[in-house]
């Protein structure tokens, strides 16, 4: 992309009319132009020459891919800082002996930093929104604004069974609610997390789907990622999980149910019913041996909106979209035995228009109106030559790194791979990482 | 990385004695100097002092890990043309109504700027060797000399049963032996291509065998990738795929066996006893749903080499071997639903000393004396945030685009992700792709 370099200096610096030009959108050459408050106020062939004297800034996207801005529905996003600290081990070891023992340690300041490596890899990679799910919240959501990008972030309510703990997970869902309410920034909202099944009461997920109605705010659950969850389920309450949780209140069209791996035909018509939108997380199912894909082609059937996510750094490891639209579409097709599951367009769909629509934040679409959540895709790479079809390319053949600039808000956050203030935030990253080990070690 | 701006003019000339500072290799930070004949000549810590007024030119690494150039073990480079031709549909569907009709219009134009996109492809993503079976050899091997990597080509021998089309295959297959050898070019061998059991006679099989054992070249083959594939020779000749090959003379230590999906215990001891290379290719294997992953496990502990391929990228959709090492070490664990199969260590082998040692160059390790095909990933990137462990990050967190300096046989072909003529080689490769299919749909 060619920009001219005398406005290089100011335009991160706030958000700003600008003037997209040369872009391919939906197979057709535009021009887009967002208007200063972030709205995209026109997109076609003629807005080069309708607003050309109105734009404080002009990029030429070379004949970039211009895209919604992705969304990243399941991520639990500060264990960017664990990435690549223990890999290749049975679930359960993996927890007890090296997850759990770290996350003793972790600090509002190691989640700060954590979730800002995250964000600066979202932004790298594509995604301008994300769901997170974690502890420490109120610094995630100081790390998110400063990052510039979208979030909907959800304390991760585990009670364990304990009618003590319970009170506590509620008091913290509700300072974070109260946190964010007070923060009043339009990019970041809340959503209620009880983390599974396994992990919380029935009446504590009772209490989450009741205060997420009440607020007016969405559910972020695990759902039936293995098949112990599934089978404990039927030995404890003698339903399987997605009919549990409905029973609690938790499937509404706002709740965001991550890797549903072992849902039923029945509960893939029962979550659909709901209008409940399904994460899947592909690479990090594959990771940990969930031994079977999520039913894509059932719950899409069924009316679920199915969306995407990379789950946490400790599980993946990284934040790239592309990589995992790209992986769902492999994984669906060989677990299902069929080359025509989860088409190109379909897997490009949950990370754009799905994901926006779980998130609710209006974005997903290039339109007039719609927030200008953009990001360009370099076409002058070899991931995109030849340009058969570009929808396959962005799918199968680039990844994350073919992203060179990304627009949330209408606010300028990556120009032709250039981040501002990127090593400081590797740095600080670094530093919190190392000395979480160390603290973890010496304990 | 940062570099002397006045060498940036002639570093890509011609192969230079060069030292490279300020790297990690296996964990250690270390310097490398390369010698004038491309050949690695100290590694360590004492070497910058040492070699210091020695080199013609020096890179500092700023803290890259350095590895050995990656070899892609099966691929059909010239089908880089089709990317995204024709995507999710069943094979055969595939096959007879996309990919064979414009390959019937293909010409030595074609899989020269084929070839020459693939390179640019594989410099860019860190391999520098490849092992090649398409039609138009001679015109990939011209393109491979020109960019400057290294390869085994084979051209694919497909008689379909037929004697005389058995005999122009043999006198294809001596051809390119003649004009191989004649290019003295020791980046550039020739291996045999009997293209799978399902297009070559035993008659051809058994020619194949006889002629590179008498040549002393190695032998590339599609082996047990499908479920059909393993059937029908079971009905035709009594005995599966493996067993049926080696009677025919192909399994042998210098022979690369791609796909090896359905391979039951008793052919992986048979491939292992034969000290065969196996070829891993996991991206395809899951696009076209083969359904079963190849037994890593059994096949490693039967001796066999196990290495990896990215096949062709109309089936892939790319040749980012990064991206195609994560993909196996996932595939298997879910696959064999035990997330401890194939270790990061283990993946990464396999496209480094495991892929060196099928395609013989005597590349895979960083060592005095060894040749210096040298990759530098980044490591202020988020990718490499945090670095807990350097071999996971490279297998879980990195694609191809954290490469950012790629050398083969001394000379560097990419530096700081600059290489030069990428342009004209992406708008040649694009204009050959449109006039292809301009001329299949004229047909």
């Amino acid at each position: 992309m060619k920009t001219d370099g005398s406005i290089m200096t100011d335009i991160f610096d706030a958000k700003q009319s600008l003037l997209i030009t040369n872009v391919i959108a939906e197979g057709k050459p535009v021009d887009i132009f967002v208007d200063e408050a972030g709205t995209i106020a026109g997109i076609g062939e003629k807005v080069r020459a309708q607003y050309k004297g109105d734009a404080e800034f002009m990029i030429d996207g070379d004949g970039a891919i211009a895209l919604p801005g992705l969304a990243n529905t399941h991520t639990h996003s500060a264990m960017s800082l664990l990435r690549g600290y223990a890999d290749d081990m049975v679930l359960q070891d993996w927890l007890a002996q090296k997850i759990w023992p770290l996350e003793a340690h972790l600090t509002g300041d190691d989640v700060y930093w954590g979730t800002r490596l995250a964000c600066l890899e979202m932004i790298r990679t594509g995604t301008t929104a994300f769901n997170d799910m974690y502890f420490f919240m109120e610094d995630a959501a100081r790390a998110t604004d400063e990052a510039g990008i979208r979030a909907a972030l959800s304390y991760g309510f585990i009670d364990l069974f304990s009618e003590e703990k319970r009170e506590n997970e509620c008091r913290a869902t509700e300072r974070l609610g109260t946190h964010i309410r007070a923060m009043k920034n339009p990019r970041i909202k809340m959503a209620v997390g009880p983390h599974a099944i396994y992990t919380v009461s029935p009446e504590g997920l009772r209490w989450c789907a009741e205060y997420a109605a009440e607020q007016k705010v969405g559910i972020h659950i695990h759902l039936s990622e293995t098949e112990k969850e599934v089978n404990d389920c039927l030995a404890l309450h003698h339903k399987r999980p997605a009919a549990f949780i409905d029973d609690c209140g938790i499937l509404t069209p706002h709740t965001i149910a991550a890797h549903c791996c072992w849902l039923n035909d029945a509960e893939c018509a029962l979550v659909g019913k709901r209008g409940v939108s399904v994460s899947h997380n592909p690479a990090s199912n594959m990771k940990l041996a969930t031994h079977r894909a999520m039913p894509y082609r059932e719950l899409a059937n069924a009316g679920a909106n199915v969306c995407i996510g990379t789950d946490g750094c400790a599980s993946n490891n990284n934040l790239d979209l592309f990589e995992e639209i790209k992986t769902a579409a492999l994984l669906q097709k060989f677990f299902w035995n069929d080359p025509t599951v989860l088409a190109a367009p379909d897997a490009l769909a949950m990370a754009t228009i799905a994901g926006a629509r779980a998130l609710g934040f209006g974005t997903g679409t290039l339109a007039v109106g719609a927030p200008a959540d953009i990001i360009l895709v370099a076409t002058r790479t070899a991931c995109n030559t030849p340009l058969h079809n570009a929808t396959s390319n962005l799918v199968y053949s680039c990844n994350g790194g073919a992203v060179e600039t990304t627009i949330c808000d209408g606010k300028v956050l990556m120009l032709n791979h250039e981040i501002p203030g990127e090593d400081e935030i590797l740095t600080g990253a670094a530093r919190a990482a190392g000395a979480l080990v160390k603290r973890a070690l010496a304990a």
